[in-house]
């Protein structure tokens, strides 16, 4: 059970159900998730996590799949039981099967035990490998 | 500085050298990184993660370079340095630039956030995400 | 469903009892919440938790809303759902309304979110933020 | 060592440094934290996170200090270095000394131990406890 | 709910049937849990995972038991539902009885206070901490 | 770097340095391991700690080997540093060579990717698992 009443949209402010509308559209959707009516409680916070959202989740030089595999991974690594649920959802939505989930889940819970390992013998990260992930900062520059 | 002095590839056992032959080999590199010396210190650990790591890496449904982004998003989400750089290097080398990596940190810190709000709003899963997560089953079959 | 059975009051033994006691007098409850029923099975964890909370929660330089207010983003940060409904629930009785909630829940999701960040970009920490943060080391005598 | 180059006020675009100006400003201070410099090679990110921590820490219901105070204990649970220097420092300069930080740390640790606890003896959430933590739901329309 | 279907023994592949028959046998039940049915929707990983957890929980210098009182410590620190029920449950078959499972707990719960504490103050380890964490090598060419 | 000046032994109160004699004398050193310098900063704290520690740590059902790789399981988990490191070297005291860790690193690592991938597919847990981890009550009566 939830720790805040969901704000229901016939009982939203004008502000609340504005950001409600537009999260019903650029969802297709005809209801309002219980996260964003939770928020509806503190339309500050309502807002800024829809546009910041809005900005992360459009497409980019990653692809929206891509964006909600990415998303599935954090929230399982986090056992986060509502952001599973609803980003497998999404990613579902846009084409992922169960093989991809079954990929998904592999990495994920794969390097979930690397990091564990790497923590454990506490290893020094090689130079080579520090260097390489540093990159050459010519990207950088392209993206100004 | 690590908790088990790494293995060496002039001091390890032939069965602990095969493998480290077989890590240089795959990765096309003549050095063996601090991760599997330190591993090296017991065999057993360090055949089984490098053959199942082999398994969960090799290209499948998602490519290599989606699955290397995935391992940065997990590693950052547990916030382990070591992993954040060798999964930031091993992107890098697949073409992940400044900009690709900007947004996995975009898409990565977003649902850090949400999961926090979602976890600490502790609101239910609406019915029609859990059916839309579960998803039709049919996959499932394939798969076999 | 729980791990272990609930002591209840009137299995207790008297060790048992006489902290139930407690816990109820001071919390001004008449019933023993599950989380000490649980540490019931166990009399020194039972105890040594019972008395080190008391000794932390008490009135100092924090007043007790905002320590209920930290345990809150902690239980949060950590997805712990007994946790987060029973400091959710303490926080109220000592003020925090919905809107005092949401801040809370702001600030917990963005932190959540730049801790990824700087966990993924893996920054230096600054000489000047260093210094702040370690402060001039005046207060600890005073602290003596 | 960071996984990306820092984009330094000399060498960021026009947009970066227009972020740059604002973030020394409102923070008075004249020169640009790492966090902020690792952000600035992806513009998107850094507006986005600049914008949105902005409305998050201004005053509120919480004053500053309590913020702060909620972001080291956000950046303990997680094990940010970064983030638990720049938020100490930044607690330290709004007021907090040895003493509210060990009372901090104390709240901290204390429930970081109940959350394991409470997840490992996953006792179920006490009815009373939950209704609560839901409140009335009366501010909810205050907040509207 | 789960985010994929449970592949049933009856629906099952012969690869996969193969693989449940081994984990019945192996763990003396007549039924499929969870965990596995779900794997069963991608082989590879089922496969990797029971032949990896053979390896890892196989007597050897350390005994059954506590392999398994560390995998609850592991899943109470991680607070996972699914894994804290089932390695108590496997624990307790072993001969952990609620004392035992008091200790596990205490211990847990300790060292995630003092793990919170170490992160929260960031102090730096002691030299000869360091020295001592890192052993002489010695059992490192036993291991080979 | 930490975020509270180290209270030496020459500079501490009558509380703080009697805290510390005990301390050196129970972990038969002649030197203050640094997260207890730092707790200084804050006597409450200091006293708490240690004290609660000892309880936990004395022996029980649980030797003390086992108790340290406990805790070396959950500081891995957590990804503690000072941790890892200090409780690697007790568990070394204490016996533990590196087939040991090996087998503690095995385990710590399978669990935190079984973790990932319970959580992950979400699955409920099964009945009889629930009702082995709950075990039959009659030890907590011993307990008493």
């Amino acid at each position: 059970m939830a720790t805040v009443r969901m704000v229901e949209y016939e009982d939203a402010s004008p502000e609340v159900r504005e950001i409600y509308d537009d999260i019903m559209e650029k969802k297709s959707i005809d209801w309002v998730p219980n996260i964003w009516k939770a928020m509806g409680s503190h339309a500050p916070l309502l807002r800024d996590v829809w546009n910041s959202l809005q900005d992360t989740m459009k497409p980019g030089r990653l692809d929206p799949l891509t964006k909600e595999m990415i998303a599935v991974a954090v929230s399982v690594t986090n056992g986060c039981e509502y952001c599973v649920h609803s980003h497998t959802a999404a990613a579902r939505k846009l084409g992922m099967d169960d093989e991809m989930l079954g990929e998904v889940m592999a990495v994920t819970g794969a390097f979930n035990r690397t990091n564990a390992l790497a923590n454990g013998y506490h290893v020094d990260v090689d130079p080579p490998i520090l260097a390489a992930a540093l990159g050459d900062g010519k990207s950088s520059k392209a993206a100004e």
